[in-house]
């Protein structure tokens, strides 16, 4: 092994990236990743082509590079432009009572995607996985899945063209039909391959990724989609998802569907730093929607790691370090005025601004936010969560 | 390696037992096969106690050693003398259209079970297994399970009492929870050990042991066994499908339920002689239920291995050699008159009877036999298949 391959080794060791483990000895490296998931940069021309056929602005998530990268949504858009819709798939694995602002960036963004495209979804909440991962029983990882759900549902999507289903609910008839499909398909020396499996772990782990990659076809959900097994799927999600559609993508010609096309977003960062996805086990990590406008103020000020200067003299000569500052990654998240974000940059990179205004600033932007949601959610009756998960047909879902 | 090692690996390369292939070089060592899954031999004084407690005598397989290995038959008959009840699980892998005679053993034997005992029923049609195994298609699997079906209802069971599913349609809900808790339980290392599935097998393979684990659990079957957690379940099988109920019994302790006790058969010989299983492959080597009088006269005339003299003069001479003779084996499992079955084999053994002679009273027992097959089959129609296969509740099962 020579150098140059002692680097590189070493490199890679530094930035891990799977369903289960997100870590990074510094930034995550997104251009690094899309090379070596073999997806494509969501570019320029993309975002405004799907401006015109939407007529409608593209959602910041997308004219921001937060949605960053994508498989054949091209192919979604040819078809789309020719009058053929589509369908979209996302979900949630449920191991944890309440969110935080990261868990709420696929859900908003496919809000924005389902109003803008007016296409049905559909929303898998894997209380299986978590069982079976997170050693939680199977009727916590289901009551957690319904409280996800009214979080969910908070977001504001469209009960007459939605279906959200728990796997411990749902799968069986045509879904399992399908799980066998793809098990099929797929050796074991594979998903070791593509998920990192060893033999000590349990036969429960190998089984799961065909639970996940059978939404991504129409003949999943017969009481939706009947007679369409040639409807096109689009996946918005993390980046850390794409081995489960790598290894769909590769199985569906195979057992006769369309490859699902994804939309993939970089992960929203820790208040300590973008070194990964938060995690759920330090809650002064993360902004939570159950948090309160006096603990958003104290996390924000206590923890989101600043790129301001150690001296205010020296912040006034220097200015703000924006590649690392978190108040103003997560203001591009969340902050939707493009000229005011703008204006913070330049200002605050320039020394003009300090950090605690900035601060001040992005806890008023969450809050808002949080309280919104906080509404929203309360809101949410238990006969609204048995609506959206009925299984029923969905007559409107392409108006 | 040592002569005496090489010896043992030279016989245990020679055994092959597992639930896809059964193979030996010579007759199958049954006593071995009890060693090394670590069963116990079904003794006298089990039968007596079965007759006891059922008050009929014992059925023709239990008392001539047909069913000739249990786990844990005495805590099912202790139980059931206290008055605690139990039910039967048992299945089928559709993988062909025709049954032959050995299929129908295990199913014959489950009647006298049920009929004896007076308890309910389960019986699980593996069409996802053979979808997986034999790469028939979903379709083509499902429409064999049912095709099944009808040759088992014809044998008579009591549709009060029996539940008939096939894995495709019933997969989901109570029983997809098991399936999920099992796998949380059960290393690949341990399937691989179990099963001797390697690298290259598909993750389908790797998935299904769980699917034939959970019927031995009556929370999987909440119309019939709903607040009955702790109902004991007994499961008469060949002893080809011990490895599964080894896993299964590993692990129901751990997730609250009773260890399913086993009643295990040996394999109805091929008419080759006996080596193993018979061949789905091979027609001849099989007596079908749907063979005419005239097709089980030939194939017994042709093919069924005599321990017959080569002449006439030899075999009044020295008599049959009855240990490897089929005719004679077939009729121990299908001639129910014992004072017959004794006559038939001290004169052919002393050479009184000719091998021609016992092969025509064979054909006699076996057209009787499946012709009431068939007749018991073509009075079943689609309607009777659906009340077996309907996921009702049971009022009466244990009457």
């Amino acid at each position: 092994m020579d150098k140059n391959e002692e680097k590189q080794r070493e490199e890679e060791r530094e930035q891990v990236v799977s369903p289960w483990e997100v870590s990074s000895s510094g930034k995550i490296d997104y251009d690094k990743l899309i090379d070596k998931f073999g997806c494509q940069r969501l570019d320029q021309s993309l975002v405004d082509r799907v401006q015109r056929l939407t007529g409608r602005p593209p959602h910041v998530f997308l004219r921001r590079g937060v949605f960053f990268a994508h498989r054949d949504l091209n192919d979604i858009l040819d078809a789309y432009e020719k009058g053929e819709k589509f369908y979209l798939y996302t979900g949630r694995g449920p191991s944890s009572e309440a969110l935080h602002l990261g868990h709420l960036v696929p859900f908003m963004f496919t809000k924005y995607l389902q109003d803008a495209f007016k296409v049905p979804l559909v929303i898998q909440l894997t209380d299986d996985e978590k069982c079976m991962w997170k050693n939680l029983s199977v009727e916590e990882s289901q009551r957690l899945a319904r409280e996800n759900a009214k979080d969910i549902i908070a977001c504001g999507f469209d009960v007459t063209k939605t279906f959200i289903f728990s796997d411990f609910d749902y799968v069986g008839g045509a879904f399992y039909k399908n799980m066998v499909k793809v098990a099929k398909c797929v050796t074991y020396n594979k998903v070791v391959g593509i998920f990192g499996f060893t033999g000590e772990d349990h036969i429960g782990k190998v089984s799961f990724p065909p639970v996940q990659a059978v939404p991504s076809f129409p003949s999943s959900f017969p009481h939706l989609f009947s007679g369409k097994d040639h409807l096109r799927c689009l996946i918005p999600c993390a980046i850390d998802q794409d081995p489960y559609f790598r290894m769909t993508r590769d199985v569906a010609p195979r057992i006769g569907y369309h490859k699902p096309a994804l939309i993939e977003s970089s992960f929203f960062p820790a208040l300590q730093g973008e070194t990964g996805k938060m995690s759920a086990s330090d809650p002064n990590s993360a902004i939570y929607v159950t948090d309160s406008a006096k603990a958003i103020k104290n996390k924000i000020n206590k923890y989101a790691f600043s790129g301001g200067q150690e001296s205010v003299e020296l912040h006034r000569k220097l200015g703000a370090n924006l590649e690392v500052d978190i108040p103003v990654k997560y203001l591009s998240f969340f902050l939707e005025d493009d000229a005011e974000l703008e204006h913070i940059k330049k200002e605050y990179g320039a020394g003009g601004m300090l950090t605690g205004e900035v601060k001040q600033r992005l806890a008023q932007v969450l809050t808002e936010l949080v309280e919104r949601h906080q509404v929203a959610r309360a809101a949410v009756t238990d006969e609204m969560v048995d609506a959206f998960m009925a299984v029923r047909p969905l007559p409107n879902m392409f108006d």
